[in-house]
């Protein structure tokens, strides 16, 4: 690794990659990262009711809290796949326990990619010793390319933070695209930190750190059967442990939210097809809810999305998925906002479209609601829906 | 009027369309319906908080359950236009009412279109003396023509019955494409009959027709501002009178269930973009509100939409769909066929993807999805998401 890298990397994790053609040939599609010492863990998963294979290993797993390893594969999601694809998880996590000489208790592991195929277990057999035996021979930025699917780059995101005077790191990487919902996304994320933190803050500091950024993102309003976000702590950096209602807590936290709200962005600045980010922002709802509904519905409508490819103002259009979202809104107090420029003041139009449609050319749109009825706000982001999302998601297979 | 489609068109409507240059001029986006006696009428509206101004007009108008005409535009919504907007529904609708000399009050106004932009009334005042004056004088399809904004091709269904051995007759059109959600649709659609029909039962067999039909389909998950059925009786065949809780109730009934059905199905066809129609049944679920969960889910599912039209049986997509449709289900219950061939058998694939992918290059497609728990069932009709249904979205303004 390179001299500049490793030092934004937390202390005592390690990085292999191989290809096992489980994608096309040529491309890195097994990944292994590593902690030299055993960590705390927590987790989050899907809540769709239809789990992949190695999301209900890992939940079982994961009510222990510690761990040292992951495997990781793309091509195939082992979604869909019945016993068959728990034993195959299971016997994955075996031999890279043994061959690492860890417990496989302290190994997880998660798949991405197409749903209701079985693992191709003899090319993955065989290369992982190759990959074992690699550890430390690959970057994080290699590990984020092998876990990509139609991600079109790897994302990786790092932070740094003072604890006593001690350096703090943080690192994570992330693979998304389409099926980016409302919870989570057709996701994976991984974070790895070299803090000192007990368990309890570390599985508060990740539940409020996804509600802010994974679970705000919307690509298509999919969910998928495999995202899983782990965050792994192995206290190398020697600072006093972090605990709950401290200082240094509520300073972790703002690093981590951090680290996955620019995830987050990375992910849908990604979309399938897409060609801008979407900002939504709805204030002054009567609560909290209401201005989440608002910002969903208009995020998921297909017809705002396209409208702003589109470089159409076509405002009446989020009227509508306003109107229809569930909030408590009132028609004749709504104002918008275009990047800053208002376009609607009471619910009416004041005749600036075609300001408006020269403002959507920007690739950053910010839309804002402004309810007017409350003090309530919630922000969500997204992108366009453009032709060649549907050509993606056509011929994901072929 | 040609005399075959005379004898389809219940006794006593009559017809007028004309070009206002709502839409682009040469386009027909003006049309009557007259009725030469007082109607029983019944409507079903849009349950999106924010409604356009015929729709608050109508809302209001209908309580009185009485009607005789039915003045429509396309090309513009009339919604988010505040007062001005409503003010303009109150004059058209005076306007036909005193050159038709009949009360006001029995006039309805419908439009559909852009959203946020006022009637151009100029042009709409000086073309209604010239449409009430050609009364009779168009077909039917020409006022499905005319109410048209994406749709492809006009709709309309007849139906005729016989009561107490007298001939009745039904005749619906509608428009739609675009934006056919659960809760009705971009949508409008008029059906006339000469039943002799009380107000109550009218009600009753209309509320059953659309929660069978309209509320059972969904193109692209928006709902509109706009949507609106009305359905007028005008008792000209001279049946007797129609009541709840009879045999001619029932016969009603039906015949107005397979009118707004094949209605739908033409709305669907229609879609916009939409190469394929697609039939998705939900069997065998705990209750009628999982298995219309299940099936909405499906098919609201833009990467079920997408492997539709890239003729991939991305089955993996259909259960994902289920598992976060908030539907009671146990994976390993599912069965899945696509045009009666079986592809998923306890939630797992039996390797039939090749055929399967063969089957959808069919352009009706049935998903079947067994849930194996109980004996509900739900069907709902939906389309493929195509290149082309972004391309009609993005560019819809200009």
């Amino acid at each position: 690794m390179v001299q500049e890298q490793m030092n934004l990397i937390p202390q005592g994790f390690l990085f292999a990659v191989a290809e096992a053609s489980i994608k096309k040939p040529g491309r890195l599609d097994l990944a292994l990262i590593y902690s030299e010492t055993e960590c705390v863990v927590s987790g989050m998963f899907t809540t769709n009711k239809i789990k992949a294979a190695p999301v209900k290993h890992n939940i079982k797993k994961i009510r222990k809290g510690i761990g040292q390893a992951i495997l990781v594969n793309s091509g195939n999601a082992n979604a869909c796949t019945g016993k068959h694809g728990l034993k195959d998880v299971a016997e994955t996590v075996r031999m890279v326990g043994n061959l690492l000489k860890i417990d496989p208790d302290l190994v997880y592991a998660c798949s991405t990619g197409v749903i209701g195929v079985p693992l191709p277990m003899e090319r993955i057999r065989s290369k992982i010793p190759e990959l074992v035996n690699s550890i430390g021979k690959a970057t994080i930025e290699e590990v984020a390319k092998a876990i990509m699917t139609t991600d079109t780059f790897p994302k990786v995101i790092t932070k740094e933070i003072k604890i006593s005077n001690i350096d703090v790191k943080l690192a994570g990487i992330c693979k998304g695209a389409g099926m980016i919902c409302p919870k989570m996304a057709t996701m994976l994320c991984f974070i790895m930190t070299d803090a000192n933190i007990e368990r309890e803050a570390l599985d508060i500091s990740l539940k409020e750190a996804v509600a802010r950024s994974f679970n705000r993102i919307t690509i298509d309003g999919d969910m998928s059967t495999n995202d899983t976000v782990l965050i792994m702590a192995n206290s190398l950096s020697k600072s006093p442990k972090i605990k709950i209602h401290s200082d240094e807590f509520r300073l972790f936290k703002s690093a981590l939210n951090e680290l996955t709200y620019e995830l987050s962005k990375l992910v849908v600045k990604d979309g399938e097809g897409a060609t801008k980010i979407i900002y939504i922002e709805v204030a002054n709802a009567k609560s909290e809810k209401d201005a989440e509904k608002a910002a969903f519905s208009i995020a998921n409508s297909m017809l705002v999305k396209t409208a702003i490819y589109g470089n159409d103002a076509n405002w009446g259009r989020f009227m509508s998925a306003i109107g229809y979202s569930g909030a408590k809104i009132r028609e004749e107090k709504i104002d918008i906002y275009l990047n800053g420029l208002k376009i609607v003041e009471g619910g009416l139009g004041i005749g600036r479209d075609n300001e408006a449609n020269e403002v959507l050319k920007n690739k950053e749109i910010f839309i804002k609601i402004d309810l007017n009825s409350g003090r309530a706000s919630a922000k969500v982001l997204t992108c366009d829906l453009t032709e060649d999302y549907v050509r993606i998601n056509a011929d994901y297979r072929t």
